[in-house]
């Protein structure tokens, strides 16, 4: 049994989503969105937001693993350096609980919960909802963070289950 | 009295530099470098080594005032992404402790200390040790952190002259 604590960040909204695994079964703890916008222009104020948000879900659901999903590269340097930023703020709210961080690029997350890399928004809400068996769709930050979980589930299964042990991942580590 | 601490954040190494300033005087409490690369290509780690270790001068040096050096925009988009969570990792160090952040461009802090914003490193080295009165001449990352330090200790006198208040600063506040 597993809780798995999924993010997918911004530095305007940052998506949360938390699962708990039980081999091949998933239940939703809870999910929802930072809104790091709400601290106004001041950047490192929506900084101490965004580690602040996630240190309180740490405490709040107390999770055995934390997934993050890779930002698109395709952005001006002034947007990424914006987004590194928001990203590391969220990642060292858990490197600072000793949680062990786990990577996934968008494509890999959509491959393992809709089946295709190429999967749009609307596919992977369907398919967050589906797989959790909620009564209605999450809002897209929200079922993009929960995506990034079930995406560490399905891989920290398969790694089980092909080392024949209940032990830590190494693939999707962050480097 | 204030005690500043100045950042030069880098996803390999991170510079830091403390002074003290009262008025007109500096007085150099410490400086060095955060070593984020000992952590190996874990990227996490690193992030973690900088939190960790900027948390810590906080503790050490209980400063007042907290001020970092922009970076460089004309990197690649992989590039900014790295520093910015670097950068982020710092930041969120310093605003978790209630302390503000501000922020100069390697400009700003050239044209602070040395008198010109095109000032080489070789240049703010000597200048920073000539200032502080320092017995040798401080490695390129501490004298750059120190540069940053002195840089906020010089806006924030001016403002504090301005506006005949010994109150916070404003100008150079993250964006």
């Amino acid at each position: 049994m597993s809780i798995i604590l999924g993010i997918d960040p911004g530095s305007r909204l940052t998506g949360y989503g938390v699962i708990k695994q039980n081999g091949r079964n998933f239940t939703y703890l809870g999910s929802g969105c930072i809104k790091a916008i709400a601290a106004g222009d001041d950047f490192s104020a929506r900084l101490q937001t965004i580690f602040a948000g996630v240190s309180e879900l740490i405490v709040q659901f107390q999770p055995d693993m934390f997934a993050i999903e890779q930002v698109f590269m395709g952005v001006n340097p002034g947007g990424a350096l914006k987004l590194g930023q928001a990203r590391g703020a969220a990642i060292v709210a858990a490197t600072n609980t000793g949680l062990s961080v786990a990577e996934y690029s968008a494509r890999q997350i959509k491959q393992s919960v809709v089946g295709t890399g190429a999967a749009d928004k609307a596919q992977v809400q369907h398919m967050v909802k589906t797989i959790l068996q909620l009564p209605g769709t999450p809002q897209a930050d929200a079922a993009d963070a929960l995506a990034v979980a079930l995406c560490h589930a399905h891989s920290h299964d398969s790694i089980t289950k092909l080392s024949g042990q209940a032990s830590k991942t190494v693939r999707g580590r962050l480097r």
